[in-house]
């Protein structure tokens, strides 16, 4: 949908090396995925293996030449910040996750078509992120905290489509504001200076957010009476119940997506794959459910599990019988409490699986901080955009005793 | 479960006058739902209709002598307040529901029998509450905000079980310190003195969390190490998975539930009601749903939508035909900002419903501003203890046209 010249070769020509174990979706724009076994292999995702979300050519940009501009509508004020300038404020750093909204659209997609890139669930990776508080740079250019109703931050960034528009978005002034929100101007990524890709050399990381909201190639942030005017802010990124099409949507009046909902997937083992189902030496055990279980080792059986708005992961559950019986996985979380936890969660867990089952049918879900949880499937969540598709995963796999 | 003795008939002898309308679930003690109707017919709920939940006898205090303890464990520092010198404090108020984590439990009871009061969906009321914050008294008691890791609030009420024991529970030193959290001490409701039924004279309100966390007729408040170590806060109130029986349950190792997750309810019409589809005048309209629909107006169908954690209720979606169609309801909402929403929402909408059928399944899910929405079903967030039990709630009418 983005409007993207094609024809111009030259658009492309100075697009960054990209790590080839990612997983293309389309190549431009670059969109790709993070294969799921590299998902589990890193609490915090290697730079080079974080999925990438393009919706125009990369820009190049000198880091010693970058300006980002300060500009508050209201007083006409405005004021522009080096990177060395900003440095002067505290140094910040925060544990974040980044999750496209449309992250596991693919199979949304399969209860009815919906609209966007056919992700699987390799649009989310994890980093640590350093540079400087926005509510910091917001404060010292005098934006006023207690005044914030009805106003809104306009982030722009540097990369331009067929038409001229700077790709733009906007935040609440009072999400910005929020300490607990913990918004950041990043320079660095992992310790490392930003990769062209992830917004070289300066980016919004908005935590717990979906990630179209953490602007890469930050040149200008305005704090306005209206939210950002562009098409992906005000033709995107916003929910709809299952019964409104493209013809009934009021993108108008339906409020934009600025948090995420629990989620979960199971990154190994993968649908279709043969299961080694270790029995020996476990002792046979009766679950709730009416089966008989004999507790199996399954290599491994470890995914991932997010929350948004800064809710911590508290419990994830996994089922091998489709749901009859279910086991809490351990986890490996940030430290961050609940309410300013927005880092995503790993889980692994050994699994009882039916003793002469051929197959198991392996569901995931997790809950939060909040007891909230996920649907069981997409058909109630169903949006014409396949956004917020956070159903339980469940994958099939073939049993070998 | 509550140790009460019932031999002991003087024990009630003073409890207060309740207003008949309300639904009795248990006289001694005393618990009781307010009636559907009288949930939508308020944005405020009238103190003498808001539900009541009770452990032990309600005992009888008096303002003017009544005084607050506050205890810093690790100093031994305590200070006593008056009403009078609380009211020192600046005034504060917040419009906040309270909800039992037991409400709608009588619906999870169906698919396996669960233990606690069974409740419908009347475990919830909305209302104004005053006084001064939490964070206030702490702070004036010298509370170090900047040292809040691994420390809880332990509150403690008035009321007595048959052992001698308080009624007591905590909730963590961070949450209480949280200015968007807005913890309060209250002494009014809608602007009255609390009722005795509410916590006369003095009620700890924990917007967004479970109700027993508001713990009431409150005496005292220790900074500790240690939660509260209260049959209510240590063998209550936790979360686990439909697998986890009475014998495996590790309350000490699941998390005290601190928040709610998104619910909502269908107040009326009620199961078996007769409604009459009124469709003069209406068009027939074809709806994503492969049947043709006429629009008829149901004379009421409205209910309640509520999140926990400062969450705000951003759709409610209802089905007349058990989920081929949804139709956005209209939203009733206190104006506070997502995040900082601890108000219920109420909701109405005028149904298509099927226009040759002679029943109709209202089914009815909210989402909330994290764009999480409720299970489908309660088969996969069953638990021992039959909270958090917030499936969409499904009502059978038939339909008269
Ligand atoms: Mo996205
Ligand atoms: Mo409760």
């Amino acid at each position: 949908d983005d409007l993207v010249d094609h024809s111009d070769e030259e658009l492309w020509a100075t697009e960054p090396y990209r790590d080839p174990r990612l997983i293309v979706k389309t190549a431009k724009p670059f969109n790709a995925e993070i294969p799921p076994e590299y998902q589990i292999a890193h609490f915090d995702t290697p730079n080079e293996l974080f999925y990438v979300r393009q919706h125009m050519p990369v820009p190049e940009l000198d880091a010693g030449a970058h300006r980002v501009r300060v500009v508050l509508e209201d007083t006409g004020h405005s004021r522009e910040f080096s990177l060395q300038q900003l440095r002067s404020l505290p140094a910040a750093s925060v544990r974040a996750a980044l999750m496209c909204a449309g992250n596991r659209r693919s199979e949304m997609h399969k209860v009815k078509p919906v609209k966007g890139i056919d992700w699987a669930g390799g649009a989310i990776s994890n980093a640590v992120w350093s540079g400087v508080y926005l509510r910091d740079v917001l404060l010292t250019c005098g934006v006023d905290p207690d005044d914030t109703e009805g106003k809104h931050v306009i982030l722009t960034g540097a990369d331009i489509d067929a038409t001229g528009q700077n790709f733009s978005t906007s935040i609440p002034l009072r999400l910005a504001l929020d300490a607990s929100a913990r918004v950041l101007l990043a320079t660095h990524m992992n310790g490392e200076p930003l990769p062209p890709d992830h917004g070289r050399p300066l980016r919004v990381i908005v935590p717990g957010a979906p990630a179209v909201r953490s602007v890469k190639w930050l040149e200008c942030i305005t704090i306005s009476s209206e939210e950002s005017s562009s098409h992906w802010h005000k033709k995107d990124y916003r929910a709809f119940n299952p019964s409104t099409t493209w013809e009934s949507a009021d993108f108008e009046r339906a409020p934009p997506v600025y948090s995420l909902p629990v989620t979960s997937a199971i990154c190994a083992p993968r649908h279709g794959d043969t299961v080694t189902a270790a029995g020996e030496g476990a002792t046979p055990r009766t679950y709730t459910s009416q089966h008989a279980l004999v507790l199996c080792t399954l290599t491994t059986c470890a995914g991932y599990a997010y929350s948004g708005g800064g809710a911590r992961v508290v419990r994830v559950d996994v089922s091998a019988d489709g749901g009859r019986s279910w086991t809490e996985a351990r986890l490996q979380q940030d430290a961050a409490p609940h309410r300013e936890h927005y880092a995503w969660t790993l889980w692994t867990v050994r699994l009882p699986v039916p003793a002469h089952a051929t197959q198991a049918e392996l569901w995931v879900k997790a809950t939060d901080g909040n007891l909230n949880t996920q649907p069981e499937t997409f058909e109630h969540i169903w949006n014409i955009r396949g956004i917020l598709s956070n159903a339980y995963h469940r994958v099939t796999v073939r049993l070998q005793h």
